[in-house]
């Protein structure tokens, strides 16, 4: 009888592993190779469920995404946290989340030079906005009275401020520590609802 | 007679080739080699005024930096323009500022793993904050008024915004055209600056 493998789980775990190598090696020098030892496999075997290294990484960037999309769920669910609190977790603080925002970081970079990475990850950007729209909507009830303009505007103008908060946490860590950037996100969103509770 | 060679005028003539080479070639992957044939020049005549293609490369960074500077000083000095429109000038729109900022987003996720590069442009954030700082000063004269504190939340604000504006304008062009990019930093602005004068 042959051996039954469960392929998605088996993805899973590769991309499981390759985000642990992306975190020790660094995304733009991480090898297949690297992956392969991290995940106890070869990069033979590797290469019967992913094409290049960048499917694999595309996959990695996809499951900390996913991670951290049933993070929020759960905190959301449970009401645990204020809005500052439950954006503020995907912030680059701690060991953890500053990995997972200095491989987007990376990700970028590199993917510049090659606009169909970059198109790979056009969903997880449509979820992200998703994620942030229904943390909204759940910490603050008056946004059920606010247009599909208005709601729109405050869920670009929090993407953009915390993509500038990721990248300053990141690269001037010792100017923005923190307890800093938990401060300027609190003040942002503060302006931007009382901005938006205007607009009805 | 030996032949007279200005040294700074040299280093800043290669520092312009590496912009070059760096827009056509991509930060990550552009060799000395190629900053040398842009500088009309050879690896080993580029090694007698840099140690190592980092050290090029950020005095391009640099150079690019002090253009910025210039341009907007003049721009200031002339009352060119609205706040919105002197800073949606450094934004990632058009092929010159799409290549500065894409330099930019490259080096941050490069240099992730080499802090010592990331201090080096230390002086180069200082002095963007300064600059932000003097635009709001030049066209918002009501600012004069403003703690030190409010003022510094105000640089910081627009800081984080404007990286989240760079960003999304780079890695997702298509959802964030130019027009978007300067009303959300127009929306931005406005409410920032009408909560500043408030809390005088």
């Amino acid at each position: 009888m042959p051996k039954i493998i469960d392929h998605e789980q088996r993805r899973h775990d590769i991309a499981l592993a390759a985000c642990r190598a992306i975190n020790r090696h660094g995304l733009d020098t991480v090898t297949l190779a690297q992956i392969a030892r991290e995940a106890g496999s070869t990069t033979g075997m590797l290469a019967h469920y992913f094409d290049t290294k960048w499917d694999v990484i595309l996959a990695a960037l996809r499951l900390m995404h996913d991670r951290l999309e049933s993070r929020m769920a759960k905190r959301i669910a449970s009401q645990d946290g204020n809005l500052t609190e439950l954006l503020a977790d995907t912030l680059p603080i701690g060991s953890e989340r500053r990995a997972e925002a200095a491989a987007w970081l990376t990700f970028w970079g590199s993917a510049l030079k090659h606009p169909e990475l970059l198109e790979m990850t056009k969903k997880t950007h449509a979820d992200w906005r998703a994620i942030v729209a229904r943390c909204v909507a759940q910490n603050h009830p008056s946004s059920g009275t606010w247009t599909t303009a208005v709601r729109d505007e405050v869920v670009s103008s929090i993407v953009m401020f915390m993509d500038g908060l990721s990248v300053k946490g990141l690269t001037r860590a010792e100017q923005y520590p923190p307890r800093q950037l938990r401060k300027l996100l609190e003040n942002h969103l503060q302006r931007l609802l009382a901005w938006a509770d205007e607009q009805v």
